[in-house]
């Protein structure tokens, strides 16, 4: 789950734009798109969707913040979603991001499942 | 995001009962329902995405463990992701449940964004 900061309002109101940044992020990363699903919403920003096997990848921007809100999910271990951020956080320049890993289905002591969760900040722009 | 456990391995297997309970838990949660996609990968698990307005819902199963991986993403303030929740717990028969909520977007001092993180164990059954 990653909150970009900084971004390039002008890709950030491009659904055409996204789409193809998010199709080619899954490639990147090592994931097979099965359907993908976009649309602007008003005044600016722009939802999307790509759905990966057993796994998607999803943005919603706001332009007139700079901001987007990027989540990657994949049952994949073979996957490689860490790919998948940074090709996205650069194609749509973002000058900083916060990042939440959730590693999912951890099996605890009593049989149940939990989460494990890992925060970290980047400024990929600042390299 | 949810970790649900001792689910009912029937209906975690069964992506058309799946489908239903997604859509019915977007009402429930009174969010608009836009695309729906649902699709089973072997050997048992079954993957679905429910995209709202503006938002989405998935859930990602394993049978064999009981467990299901439940995300439901908003952007709308006036929708009720808590009811989505409870709604697909129910449903799926979960015995327990370890929820993360992650507060998106919010701005810190520096102009950058964030979010905060909220973590609480659920029984649903038990009540």
């Amino acid at each position: 789950m990653v909150e970009a900061s900084g971004c390039d309002p002008g890709i950030l109101k491009d659904a055409n734009a996204l789409k193809k940044i998010l199709i080619e992020s899954a490639k990147v990363g090592e994931m097979d798109v099965r359907s993908t699903y976009f649309y602007k919403f008003s005044p600016y920003g722009v939802s999307g969707m790509v759905i990966v096997s057993g796994s998607h990848i999803s943005i919603h921007t706001w332009p007139e913040k700079g901001y987007a809100a990027i989540d990657v999910y994949t049952c994949d271990v073979d996957s490689k979603p860490e790919k998948t951020i940074d090709y996205i956080l650069e194609k749509i320049g973002a000058s900083y991001a916060h990042i939440t890993e959730i590693e999912r289905g951890i099996e605890d002591e009593d049989g149940t499942y939990t989460h494990i969760i890992l925060s970290w900040d980047e400024a990929p722009q600042e390299d």
